[in-house]
């Protein structure tokens, strides 16, 4: 490195962070073929499993020199992180390692993708290098399903969660239509709403389409209220003899306590013990045994039981192998855009962020940012996108349009003549 | 009807029934569009939720006749069940009321879409006609994801649903790649295996396949046993550093009993107090404590927790809108099949079943056989089908994958050269 350069060419790195998503490897695809083809770089090298990957001796390392683009772009177009990810978070001591690592690689360039704790990373290395006079070039390329780094419009892998959060919901409300009932479906989004607000994307435009799934939606940023929630789907259910619900896993009371802790407690002497917290179908099917137990309805199904179901969508929202077209192209491109600001020399660091370049056409742009303006920070719904309690707004469904693709069409009776 | 015919034409009459699937609707357009072409057909009349409609008075029907042939597409094309489903189970009494609706509705062919439930229905109608002296034809077109009806080969619906798990599991297993861990996923098929082991489609055929996931396989028709469970586990992630498991909703242990009651027996003093056995993800987070609290491993993660995951894939098995193309071909030959059968006059009754022409290239043939080998039955999986305890045979592979579709690549790291 810049104490001992035994070449004019160095070597660059790229890693992995976090929670994958279905467009990951595109942004690695990205970072990768536009080393491939720059001046003074030489060997592309991948950590394995990010900087975990590094601390090992020998370090864990992945050499795409025989990779072709051919294989290159099968390995974009495959779901998760390629080269394995890695939860660590790293402190100091630890990124010490990590610097040590890259100066025995001959590394001066230093690309890792992911999201809040991931620039977090790429900063304290970062600044470590420059510390300790390192001429290492660190840049973060944008990551999370959840959407919430700051700095972007949205980030590479949200709008494939999101795509996948709308077809379900598409499909999950004719099942409901076909057998009538309360359907509850819980989505992935810890602290932001933006995946769990995606459902209302699977209601379509059409005539009629304000009567179509889903009919509640409860978003982490709104205080949940289980009174409210059964005033709620009581209201849905008497209007259309049934109710799909998307309910964001992080919800909150207005105290801040998880619901998923306080509905427990509030159930212990109906039917459950202590449900562990982590248990990832807890919380849907906590809502569902509340619902059984509330919910009052007239008519209908007379004499019948409350048709109540409860699906955890999971790990499928982040690895549905059918990546949105435009999520695909602006997770390679920040991949590129990333290469580009390092190879530029402006910055010794920064965090690639996307934003709109232009409404309608919808455009985006690709800008460099601070690794500090992005670390450890988490952006939630702006509350214009937010409508009532259980909705979201026109202007979400604005934005969040453009960055699915096309969804499926689908034939509801109630747009045909000759119906009863 | 027979006792009274004011014309020559006499009206038909098709629902669906059960659980809906992703290409119910194509038998359903099938069905349709076979009887519009005919000679002597009237209306062609949709039952609103199955049998459930026709006892409402008046009766709640559709009515074809306003349906172009590109709206018939666009219906075939949507999962789940047009005309609504309907769980009833009726007996005598209620098909008396079916019967009477049918005669003022001068209905003559009777066409009902659905699994063994639907097809007892169909057998009490057709037999209490012909008590009656009523003539009325009534034909059963199958359906059903858990593919448990005798005397076919494979039933519509099932080969999307199967797809679904497949392109599922391949994506999942990658995920679990990126991060290491024990996952597991809970799938339908309450009594028949067919739908849980369609997960093992996801390993592929090419070189390493047979370390790709799923790593084991947990059927309904193999007594389950929580030691040899936790030992396959201890075993695979020893090999492998994780370990992704499938596992059917229906597992007994070998005394009959459903295992998600013996385990929340077993776990009540631990974390768990009475889990409800309605709830979904109930069975997942049960086996993923079990494996938090009792899987043994030696290195690798050294002083890290082992990492254990579960979801339960739910109701988006069998109305995701992405069908398997020889699925939707056939659901749509079946509807066509009853019509023909109906009015080639040989029968007054029968059940289409979906038999295999031929094996390479893969074709299916569509024959007629009685309601009552078919009626409330359950068909299992073969044992030529399973091996050992806890995976799928090659001769299942063979049978399940021309049913499927094409299914995506995966670009796995260690097909590469130049990894660590």
């Amino acid at each position: 490195m810049a104490k001992s350069p035994s070449s004019k060419k160095f070597n660059a790195i790229v890693g992995q962070s976090g929670g994958p998503t279905a467009v990951i490897n595109q942004s690695l695809a990205g970072v990768v073929e536009a080393l491939k083809g720059a001046k003074g770089i030489g060997r592309v090298l991948g950590m394995r499993h990010g900087v975990n990957g590094l601390t090992k001796e020998p370090a864990r390392l992945f050499d795409f020199k025989s990779v072709s683009a051919g294989q290159l772009n099968k390995i974009a177009g495959t779901p998760s992180a390629f080269l394995g990810s890695s939860r660590d978070k790293p402190d100091a001591e630890y990124c010490a390692r990590v610097l040590a690592a890259l100066e025995r690689e001959n590394v001066r360039y230093f690309f890792y993708i992911g999201g809040n704790d991931s620039s977090d990373t790429c900063r304290i290395v970062s600044e470590l290098a420059q510390q300790r006079g390192v001429d290492l070039r660190c840049f973060h390329v944008p990551k999370t399903v959840d959407n919430d780094l700051m700095m972007n419009d949205h980030t590479p892998g949200y709008a494939s969660a999101a795509r996948f959060n709308a077809m379900a919901f598409m499909a999950d409300a004719m099942d409901n239509a076909s057998l009538p009932g309360i359907k509850i479906n819980v989505l992935m989004g810890r602290h932001a709403g933006f995946l769990t607000a995606a459902a209302a994307l699977a209601r379509g435009t059409g005539k009629g389409s304000e009567n179509n799934g889903p009919h509640l939606i409860y978003l982490p940023e709104v205080p949940f209220d289980n009174e409210r929630f059964i005033a709620d789907v009581e209201s849905v259910y008497a209007r259309l003899g049934r109710c799909q619900i998307a309910v964001s896993e992080g919800i909150q009371d207005a105290q801040g306590r998880a619901v998923i802790t306080t509905l427990t407690e509030g159930l212990e002497k109906d039917a459950h013990g202590n449900i562990q917290l982590s248990g990832v179908g807890a919380l849907g099917d906590a809502l569902a045994e509340l619902v059984k137990s509330k919910v009052k309805t007239n008519g209908g199904g007379g004499t019948k039981k409350l048709r109540v179901r409860a699906d955890t969508f999971g790990y499928l929202q982040r690895c549905w192998p059918d990546a949105s077209p435009v999520d695909a192209k602006e997770a390679r491109a920040a991949g590129r855009a990333a290469v580009k600001a390092a190879l530029g020399g402006k910055e010794m660091s920064g965090s690639i962020a996307i934003q709109r370049a232009s409404e309608r056409p919808y455009k985006a742009k690709f800008v460099t940012v601070k690794l500090s303006d992005v670390a450890a920070k988490t952006r939630h719904m702006p509350a214009e996108f937010i409508e009532g309690h259980n909705n979201v707004s026109e202007k979400f469904i604005r934005w969040a349009t453009p960055l699915v693709g096309k969804l499926p069409e689908m034939a509801r009776i109630g747009e045909f003549r000759g119906g009863a």
